[in-house]
């Protein structure tokens, strides 16, 4: 059994962290800390986990961590690279659901962030937990940046016609759609239910932190610069992340041949299903599951190719998809204690 | 006090009229029609206007409505061409709802709703009932065809960017989110709260009605060819229209001139609302309100220019906007009837 | 044009006092007072009034509302009664949307908002504000206290049964539904659309502060001493009560007596409404009116008599009542400014 | 590995059914039976199966299903009576999650079912599937009637005081509150989300089916006449099962005697839940769980017990309290299957 720890276990990301590590056959949660209800019983806090977790919270510090293999940090971000270092001189892992070391170009992460970075050496190290991309760096990595709950969703759905240059790289949209557990569990006005609840709202469209974290991933995969606009929006609902992203074609590439090659892609990874045209993905198909759905659509078979892309923000925009990040650091096999069904309806 | 019909007044577009006439001061509701619920209270299919409507379902024949001045229809695609020109001939005016007289282009009419035209020597006649346009002639005009709920946000947001040439009218995109209410009364399953409820979804991607309503209406605004991929989705919420824009700016117009020409556009329109930078509209603060909001972005001051545009898809997207055209048409204020604010929270 | 002001605008009960008083036809709203917003625009905060409302916040001192004829308090509790004498002094009529004048036994009241009463010697003139009861003493009051809204709802259920006699009043069971914007606007991690939304759950089973206010309502209509158990639930939606009321029949009162009982006890109210066996009242038929719906059962021809009440707990729960009081003290009509009807869907 | 089949897979308890025995360790679906479907692949119409279901709907016969061990029904009323007989015969179990062998009175059921029973010599044969009661029965059943949703609430929450003959049988209330998938998948305008989305209801005020099945299961255990006043509500959600029990202590009871009660009766049950006072609980915490949690409030100390209970309507409410009882019937774990947590937020 692997003995797993997890930083900042108040938060919907930790909750869900625990509820998938609970049922895991192969680890133990042995620590999550909280600074604010240290000693309290994790139960208490979250009676969703009454019976399966026994665990009180304890107070954030290396010590309450040093018998873990693994640590997962679900904290604002500023925190994990205060952290981690020590962790990783016991030999621990880290695996980083925070933006602390998802971007390489430290400047660049400091201006979004506005805070000095803490950890600047680690930067380089950190693997981006991506595994449809870095599955091989995975294997052998020891500090993890988990990927933003848009950011996983906008690279798979673009990642197969970049790789493959098929569509400019200088005019990608990226229309997103968040439920609103993305905002957290943190009390503030903007997501109070009669605030968000029976309303869309498009917010950040000036400039959102995953933008520069997207850019970056986007622009790995093709020669030329990459041109993104990304608007994200809140949809009243709790879970679940949609983007709508159109391309424009460069040659006369069809409807089937895109789809083909979606499907040829993804077709040996497990959380990634590529649905066949007229199928729409809707968020509900994945709620509570660590998949991504997937569907391609040529209107009108112009130039313009639209993929649509659904995945629970909390899962395989989080937790889910570091847990899968852990499966591959241990050399488990990486759909485990993965399985869930969506809850359907 | 002018006489008024509903045709096919068991649907949400249908009661929404009755909400918006049983107050407004100069009209008088006095058929409202439904061949099902024939001979029963209004006020018992609708307990919401109780007190305020002493009306019986009637059928839907033209004696019935032989007395009224004006007669909406509230009704699915297919019934207004099969009444509307006897009601023109007893002087009565007509104010359609459905789509039937959208499309000036008969044989695209046909294609798109797949039945043959009823009326189509009528089609030339009628008035597309975007005010912000048509304010003229609808002054005159016997038989108005209101927009659809998405063709009026989309139109209302590209049309000052078109009219001045400012962005390539071939290379528009729209993405555009809807209330549930959008999809009517009628029972069916994707419709049902455990389907739609807490979940966001694509539909109709590769070719929704609503598109050759919108490209008929941009392209009369600019000389090149309109090339628009619009992209439907269902929000979990009741009211509502979104709509996310992309154009590309043809030169280096600035944001603040965008932002100055939208204004300049709208000052004198009594329901659209151009916000100010950096204000986000949501379907929330036009909710129950004939408003539309719209805000103007210019993400990293790059060639995309995004326009938001909110509006209750029952309201200005159909009800409202109906009376809105009533009022031109019979020469009151426009705004008359129309002033409700948005029901917050 | 009666001037009014509002103290504390900038809650939910504030925005819906403005919502309905800048369309009622008698009134200015000439202040607006909030402590934190002090200086910016009411029509920032809340773009739902976008249009309607130039005003901007004030600071809520004395001076603020001299010039005011009444003063609306939509406050926390505790604030009202720190400058209801002031007021009151320049001829000011006062309405008090929270607690601080409800409740006639001092103790009692300083026992359940855990505060020293700092106007105690106000308490007896103060009028409560339900107009079904008191319509008479608030044509001349000067202090309104406006009711809590369970309390509205719960008073107004019970009333023609006790008043008659016909239910024993020491085993009186009310089954509270509230939605979430009765929690206000504060931000608060318990109204979270994560934590609601999707959610039935009770609250303050064992005493909330809407008991004893209850209490003394029913009790003032009834010689036996009033026995009730209250139990307040959250529901997943953002506006509406919903009580369901239990009373043990002392005789054999038919169904069809309580009806009419009920009918005719209500007959002449403008915004009580009793419907027929078997229809049932929901929230959504008087969302954003005035409007209580009431039905009532008696299952199975037994001895318990179930009453449906429904209300939409920012209008008759809140603001609208609140307006109804203030038509009331300045010999208006008393529906003035109320007509809306519901928006529905 | 137990071959299981299932009749009527096209509903919500259907796909439910689908989600947990996929999961199931020691079972292997078999066959999914759909009349209208028959010959499509289930994942096409539930999306949220892909990867995990492979099967086709086909025929609901005998010989589709002659291969199983179990049958689960999970049919309108009405269908599982007439092909019960025939599986029993050829040594199939039969699990029916509808309502058609629940109540031992056939003129009784005819009566609340509106239909004559097709297979009255099977009635004394099936065993009432609630296993916190009926465990040893369940052992050796070969026909098991599951409970409704409300009873299965209801039940749990009183058993224990009329066990222990604590309250009046004849003054009984049970307040329920359910989410709208209870009302099933069929396309039907009352479960339309514009109706039921932000709004709370009450329904079948006057007489709901699971009354009698909630009466026929509290007789069994106490002396008294039960006398059950039982109003269900519709809550704006999609799952779970809220029931506000209320019961006249006979004697002095303490709260703490109470809560002491509670906890021995159910210490054992893997499946019911008894939170300390002053917890309350939600559907939240349950949703997709088996769990049921319960708390017990005594407001003011008074007479009157107050039993707090809540649910997931289609997990022990339906389908997972199901397969609870196929694990009783093939001498399994009884949690086998049914660990997984509820998913919050």
């Amino acid at each position: 059994m692997i003995k797993a720890g997890i930083v900042g276990g108040t938060g919907y990301t930790g909750v869900e962290l625990l509820r998938i590590l609970l049922a895991h056959p192969q680890v133990e949660v042995a620590a999550v800390t909280s600074r604010a209800n240290a000693g309290e019983k994790v139960a208490d806090l979250y009676p969703s986990l009454r019976g399966l977790c026994q665990l009180d919270f304890c107070q954030p510090s290396i010590s309450s961590l040093a018998d873990c293999q693994v640590v997962f940090f679900a904290t604002p971000n500023g925190t994990a690279m205060t952290m981690a270092k020590q962790l990783l001189e016991l030999g621990i892992k880290v695996i980083d659901l925070s933006a602390d070391f998802r971007i390489k170009d430290q400047a660049l992460w400091e201006k979004w962030y506005q805070m000095p970075h803490a950890c600047p050496d680690l930067i380089a190290d950190a693997v981006y937990g991506l595994p449809e991309i870095n599955r091989q760096s995975l294997a052998s990595a020891n500090l993890v940046a988990c990927p933003g709950c848009y950011p996983t969703a906008v690279q798979l759905g673009f990642l197969p016609l970049l790789e493959n240059n098929l569509i400019d790289p200088k005019q990608l949209i990226a229309d997103g759609k968040s439920g609103v557990s993305g905002a957290g569990r943190a009390a503030q006005t903007s997501a109070l239910m009669s605030e968000v609840g029976e309303s869309f709202a498009a917010y950040a469209v000036s400039g959102h932190r995953h933008l520069p974290e997207i850019i970056q991933g986007l622009q790995l995969h093709t020669a030329g610069e990459v041109g993104l606009t990304f608007t994200p929006h809140l949809s009243p609902m709790i879970r679940g992340i949609f983007a709508t992203l159109y391309g424009v074609l460069r040659g006369d590439t069809t409807a089937d041949e895109v789809q083909q090659l979606f499907a040829s892609r993804y077709k040996n990874e497990p959380f990634v299903d590529v649905l066949q045209t007229p199928q729409h993905p809707n968020t509900r198909n994945v709620r509570g599951s660590n998949n991504c759905q997937i569907a391609i659509h040529k209107p009108q078979n112009g130039k313009t190719v639209v993929v649509l892309v659904a995945l629970d923000n909390l899962v395989k925009g989080a937790a889910g998809q570091a847990v899968q990040n852990m499966n591959l650091l241990f050399d488990l096999d990486e759909a485990q204690g993965l399985g869930a069904l969506a809850l359907y309806p």
